[in-house]
């Protein structure tokens, strides 16, 4: 029987593509997500339940069985502003009762979307390693730092194997041009349709390919035997955003109407991942060019505008 | 009018030191701490206030005309083995409550109590600098990291000055002998009464008296310009348990009847602080050393057995 992997969040952007390379590698992909309406894309034998994380009972039963657990939940996104309070209320303290479930089911691996993209900060100075002095400038940023501290002290305790990914600014197929995070999409809908669109500041950023960063995760599936590690998930290299919409410009063939603003609180100037580490533990390289990401991004991004 | 003080957990075993120290210096001194029973060894002219750390309204009205608060309440000790979640919801929230509090009420200098003794694991190799990979083993100690970090983010968004103190193995007058933590005392009562003690394994602990302890949070009352700083408070050496109770032995003049048992999970095998940034910084040194410690601690052991 093939090893059997649960995704939470496996509805969600990032998730679908996990779950669809997940499926395709041969693994029994079960997704727990608490939107049965989002789930319309994935392959067919991947078996769904839907349920929220908050629920004690409801992970429990869905664990049964599994090896792996890649958890990709996020109940807030970086320009969110909220108290710290929240944040730990809304992601830490549902993220324990996972692990307190995982240890329950004696699952044995588990591998947890972090962020590259804001634990850093703009303490250092690129590329970054896994190294750097962590600096997160938003609360979802300090959330994902106190899951990893709480997931190594996990590993530690238990013995579970525990990767976490760190990805840098991960755009493609499925990631909502309206929605409140991904310039690359949103970009495109607002040049296709004459919207004017906002820079703040001209920040520099390590866009990667959504099925690259999945293809990195359904790696980690496999587990390993150092306990706990930490991995950035980039492209190797960074783009600025008026970069960007030139690249989106010439693919859709129409000019942007770019407003100039000034920096934003929580966005970090610029971010670059060393991928060294990435590249030795999981024999993972980025594929897919940003020109070729952003060239598929659009092909889809037409059918929902 | 001299800087007003509140000190949460003033009535605590270090807390009633740091009171005493600051209102000799001058300050006035206001302690919030949920039991009025422990807090009679206090100065008189500290003004007391009994409430609840969880409760927002108490701890607001607490803060009013304060410049500085000084935060040492902790739920749980190094010991326990209760699921992170706890540790989360019993420390950590509560925490990012007080940090509300403090916003709203404009107090511009935060001084909290973390825990030199538990932060950095087994990882390395002393002395350890503030720097040092941080790999608690306890509950106790994760949480006192993310702790640090959310007031990180704190210090950075709101331009509080917060200083967290790293302590190593505090002792002292008023550390209960029939307590959790706090090997010193513990030891002196059961070799004053004839019982047996436990040494689990050998560990060396760094030993620092809590008036030493207590000047450093004295020290850290005027504030500094830097945002965020990390201190570790340590005596600068480290003394293997079995020679804590040789020097137990000389000053109570009783042999101790010592069981060698095996290591506990969560001890640490050594540690050792390393003090240079605190000094730099606050200009503070240990004065007391171990012996004379101990013949201190003593005098006052004698008198509640």
């Amino acid at each position: 029987m093939s090893s059997r992997v649960l995704v939470l969040g496996g509805g969600g952007f990032i998730g679908s593509h996990v779950v669809t390379a997940a499926a395709k590698c041969g693994y029994s992909v079960r997704v727990f997500d608490r939107q049965a309406s989002a789930l319309g894309e994935l392959p067919p034998s991947v078996e769904v339940v839907v349920g929220d994380w908050y629920d004690h009972s409801a992970l429990a039963a869905a664990l049964v069985g599994c090896d792996t657990v890649i958890h990709l939940i996020s109940c807030s996104v970086p320009a969110d502003a909220f108290p710290l309070s929240q944040e730990v209320t809304s992601n830490v303290l549902p993220t324990l009762g996972l692990l307190e479930a995982v240890a329950e089911a004696n699952v044995r691996n588990v591998v947890f979307a972090s962020s590259g993209g804001t634990v850093y900060g703009n303490g250092s100075v690129g590329p970054l390693t896994e190294e750097a002095a962590l600096s997160p400038q938003c609360p979802y940023g300090v959330g994902k730092v106190l899951v990893e501290q709480c997931l190594r002290f996990f590993a530690a305790k238990t013995g579970t194997a525990v990767t976490v990914l760190r990805p840098s600014n991960p755009y493609g197929p499925g990631q909502s041009p309206l929605g409140r995070q991904g310039a690359i999409p949103i970009f495109m809908r607002k040049i296709a349709v004459g919207e004017e669109i906002a820079l703040f500041g001209n920040p520099s950023r390590d866009f990667l390919y959504v099925e690259d960063l999945a293809e990195a995760f359904v790696l980690a599936i496999r587990g390993h035997h150092e306990g706990f590690r930490i991995l950035n998930v980039g492209s190797g290299r960074t783009t600025e955003l008026q970069q960007v919409v030139r690249l989106i410009e010439d693919t859709i063939g129409r000019r942007a109407r770019v407003i100039r603003k000034g920096h934003r609180e929580y966005d970090v100037d610029t971010n670059s991942l060393a991928i060294d580490r990435i590249g030795r533990s999981l024999a993972w390289s980025p594929r897919v060019s940003l020109a070729e990401g952003i060239a598929r991004t659009w092909s889809w991004v037409q059918t929902v505008i």
